[in-house]
């Protein structure tokens, strides 16, 4: 058998292949659709309910899997039994036509605490493409850090400056700016120095907040046009078209990722979305269902609302179920009845 | 605060996220339900196209994550290479009421081999319930290996023994038979020894075959009247009326695990149904992606169907794909475009 032939063969299954794979998209933006109609007033439910239980959110986050453990560390865990007291996320972009069901958004309530002002801190993503790469991007989030209590060591500042400074240079150059005029910035030879020198101990959770891509920022418009280009081609696919050969795009030479101050931000984010949120309640139990363990026996003293001036040993009442869930743990699809 | 007061308090909150919890349950059944109406006809249509692939399913089961991977040696993947022809997964009790929606089956097809007589091999998961535990139990599935080849050193032939063992006796008592009575039977104490036996070297993927639970066997009436006990529960709780003290059940002690001979059976199964199967474009298409390799630039001899007499080094094709994936490894819930 000629080997072109075969060539073609191949081909021709890749083309196939493409085509179906458009058609799976469709149908999961679709069933995203679907859980959040079905699901969002029973989260709206949840949130009313947790609302009434001291430090639900951390108790949740204190049992969540090891891949998302590791982005979180023990002072991080310190202000969370300190001040968390809400996490919501939402997919902001379901019903919008121009964007994708796939963007969402993680925003954090806290009291009052020691580390920062903020009341509120919200991370939004967007799902974006380019010609060879789809993912979500994000944008820095300001956060207003009380005197030397900055858990990032000046990670966020910068990152939210350099942002700053792009939008500047991107709108004095009616436009995008090119990566290279990016990276003549002041504010990038700063961020990048500090990630250089940023080098010791896993970072802290709050420097997610500082978070753009893993792979560059995609602009709406480049997501866009890139979206509507792979549109086209599955078209021309299925109407047996001949595609045009592909002209590889110029590489403009710029490590994207020298700025990036978490770079699995997007690793994070998506289980934070996608597995933590909407098993909170499968946490939250983990942490108080212990073998022997009645309901009525817990020391409800320890979960007294008024008792929550920051003594309260949460790691050592989720510990506790920890310990005995680590004996059998309950694989993710299955759930103790 | 007077604690009892608390107790009380503590104890309306659970109760409200029991009923919230089923109604989260009920949404996510809703969902599976949806998610196979809207992809099956894309399974199918995929199942169609990849047909007329050479290796298909050896070079996705190639790419799969590390948490599946370490379920499947490398004599594994050979056999595969050798012979896997197709896999296919359905939700078969999907429109059965007395059935679960997370119940599914994996089946297997083979070509003629030198390990077992069997065209195909159908692995089936039965989603139950006991009082205190829901999950995935299967019945051990009947391999025929041909003399000397069997890859699990007699566990999936002793498996399946003990469990025909425990229908009869099952039969003969008119019902469910103890797990005491149970223990008792040769085929038993024959299983149990040979696991013990069994403990050099990771088990080949094939005895999963052989998994029953990784809790205890729960029968289809265990599971009904359970679910029916749960429904009551919440539906009570619904319309606020006191629950009845539960009594603890008796606990026959048995080590229900002690005959296993695939202790995360569940797990596994949960893997290839809801990632490797529905993933299975993405990984094929890992397998083949190399940055700077062009797709006409493919040696497609390496992929001519008429060269597959087991001499094709499929490990060395997919293994291009992989060391150039591991440089930027595509997290689980992006594509490439």
């Amino acid at each position: 058998m000629a080997a072109p032939i075969d060539a073609e063969e191949v081909l021709a299954r890749f083309e196939e292949l493409s085509v179906l794979e458009s058609e799976f998209e469709d149908a999961e933006l679709e069933l995203i659709r679907k859980s959040t109609a079905l699901n969002q007033p029973l989260w709206n439910k949840r949130a009313e309910i947790v609302a009434k239980i001291p430090h639900f959110w951390t108790l949740v986050l204190e049992q969540i899997p090891v891949e998302l453990e590791t982005f979180i560390q023990p002072t991080d865990f310190k202000l969370f039994t300190e001040c968390l007291q809400t996490i919501e996320v939402s997919r902001f972009e379901i019903d919008d036509p121009k964007g994708s069901p796939r963007s969402f958004s993680i925003k954090f309530g806290f009291g009052e605490n020691e580390y920062f002002f903020n009341k509120e801190l919200e991370k939004k993503f967007w799902y974006r493409k380019s010609k060879d790469w789809a993912g979500l991007v994000s944008e820095p989030v300001k956060i207003v850090w009380k005197k030397g209590k900055d858990l990032t060591g000046g990670l966020t500042d910068a990152a939210y400056e350099l942002a700053q400074a792009k939008k500047t240079l991107a709108k004095s150059s009616g436009g995008k700016a090119k990566a290279k005029a990016e990276a003549e910035l002041p504010e990038y030879k700063a961020l990048a120095t500090k990630i250089e020198e940023n080098t010791e101990g896993a970072p802290s959770f709050f420097t997610w907040f500082g978070f753009v891509s893993s792979y560059k920022c995609i602009s709406p418009e480049e997501s866009e046009e890139a979206e509507k280009e792979e549109r086209e081609r599955i078209e021309k696919l299925k109407r047996g078209e001949k595609l045009d050969d592909e002209e590889d795009e110029e590489d403009d030479e710029i490590d994207y990722q020298e700025t990036e101050v978490f770079p699995q931000g997007d690793e994070c984010a998506t289980l934070l979305a996608e597995d933590m949120w909407p098993s909170a309640l499968r946490y939250y139990k983990q942490a108080h269902e212990a073998d022997d363990e009645d309901l009525s026996e817990i020391d409800v003293d320890d979960m007294d609302e008024d008792d929550s001036d920051g003594e309260i040993d949460i790691r050592g009442l989720v510990g506790k179920g920890r310990s005995n869930a680590s004996a059998s743990p309950p694989s993710k699809k299955q759930r103790k009845a």
